[in-house]
């Protein structure tokens, strides 16, 4: 396993690749590597000929009150994982070599952004889509690796390849759950045991507003309502949101015509817990 | 030659390019073809295997007081021209190829733009880096070109290959000049015979602000005025701007310590004619 810190010799080994005819699959990451990564590994190995990991915890895509000092860090950890999970290239730049000079040029996200968690984390996804654009370039996939987990980042990231015409194809990898239904997710150690039981209903409730729509019910404030209810009954979390939109759009819909996403934010007293469920027009599970 | 008018099958085959090792060299035009054109295309044709030229009037780039519909349109000629000076690859979209829906994403140039041409252009520059981040997508050249003519353009493109790691090598030509050092330009026909006669001042005013510099003269503003002056005595013009600022940076400077450009913008009576000098802090000429 390679692991390289300079973007010029980034640059150049992913040109390397490209005339050996070589696939690669990219996984761009912050780090503290958890089982949602591995599994966007584990597609990209049997998908490409060469994997690439980016490590790099981006400071654009936080906002001022958000810590990025405290964003948890490991690299020694981060690449054993890698190694063990058959990553070939580890890309690992500091920030001067990312950002040495003020950018120049802005890309912000104008749609898709401001709805879901979005819309408390303004300029968060500009962040994403610069820093990814910037990876693209430097790493040059023919797939990118993202979990559905972050559907809204799922949905941003296919508006930037699509936009700018990335030759890049989006592969979109299936949430990871624990047994009992709850996302996996490094936050869920800091639920309490009662939390912990309660929080598995989270995806019940959106299963519960799917549901609704597969049995035909076609009101969306219906189906929002009910999900809601289920998780206030079921759970001592206070809920962010719950948002049925157009999917990867993310525009509200009038009736469920289309492929929507149902997604819910549910704060419990130490850990925001976010889920969804992504399905088509007649109800049936599309992606997630 | 190949004439290619969709997105997929252009990338498709720049990919194949790529993967047979060929160089790829670029010249992004939007069509109506002049000698300013031939000089980057014979570049591209020395410095490559295969030669990619674009043709498309991006409708992003113009003002909305702007006549996109009146721009000088020639398919065929610029087909042939194209043919005759040893193009591989014409790529020409239409509209609904480039952009078939309203984008999500915006980019703007936040430095750069707001100087020169750019002040009276607002947008402009947005749409020029739009456009170019797509064609590098899906052209995928190895180097790309654009006439020093508009050096402000060059300045924004050097800083979109620079901000989003853009794996092109921009290569900047020298302005082509008719023999009285007139900048060749499709809009010297709008000029009436005295005012041809006088158009050559533009240059000489611009290189006798240079020589000032190179003579020791170290205060921004004597060289700005004598160079307006000069223009002012020697043409019936009026003056749009006359700056030095940094290349390319195109920030303001207290004294010339680095590479600068001096670049005016006279108005005829039905011609805008721009120019230009870029030089370093011993005054001698380093682009142009």
């Amino acid at each position: 396993m390679e692991v390289i810190k300079e973007t010029a010799e980034m640059q150049a080994l992913a040109a390397e690749l490209i005339k050996e005819g070589k696939s690669i699959g990219f996984v761009p990451t912050m780090g503290y590597l958890h089982e949602g990564h591995l599994s966007l590994l584990q597609q990209a190995r049997q998908q490409n000929d060469k994997v690439i990991l980016s490590i790099f915890v981006n400071p654009l895509q936080f906002g001022p009150d958000e810590d990025l000092d405290a964003y948890p860090r490991d690299e020694q950890r981060d690449l054993t994982i890698a190694e063990e999970n058959g990553v070939d290239i580890v890309f690992l730049p500091v920030e001067e070599t990312m950002y040495p000079h003020p950018l120049s040029l802005k890309l912000s996200v104008v749609n898709r952004a401001d709805v879901l968690c979005g819309r408390s984390r303004p300029g968060h996804f500009d962040g994403v889509v610069t820093i990814l654009a910037k990876l693209f370039n430097l790493c040059r996939p023919d797939r990118v690796y993202f979990g559905m987990k972050d559907a809204q980042q799922v949905a941003v990231v296919d508006a930037l390849i699509e936009d700018f015409n990335f030759p890049v194809e989006l592969k979109s990898v299936s949430t990871v759950r624990e047994k009992d239904g709850l996302a996996k997710s490094s936050r869920n150690v800091n639920l309490s045991a009662l939390e912990r039981e309660e929080a598995p209903f989270i995806q019940q409730a959106l299963q519960k507003g799917r549901m609704l729509a597969e049995e035909g019910e076609n009101d969306i404030d219906v189906i929002v309502k009910e999900t809601m209810k289920f998780i206030e009954s079921k759970t001592h979390g206070k809920i962010d949101y719950v948002e049925l939109l157009s999917y990867p759009e993310l525009e509200p819909v009038d009736k469920i015509d289309r492929q929507v996403i149902l997604a819910a934010a549910v704060q419990f007293q130490h850990a925001r817990l976010i889920d969804n469920v992504v399905f088509d027009e007649t109800g049936a599970i599309s992606k997630g």
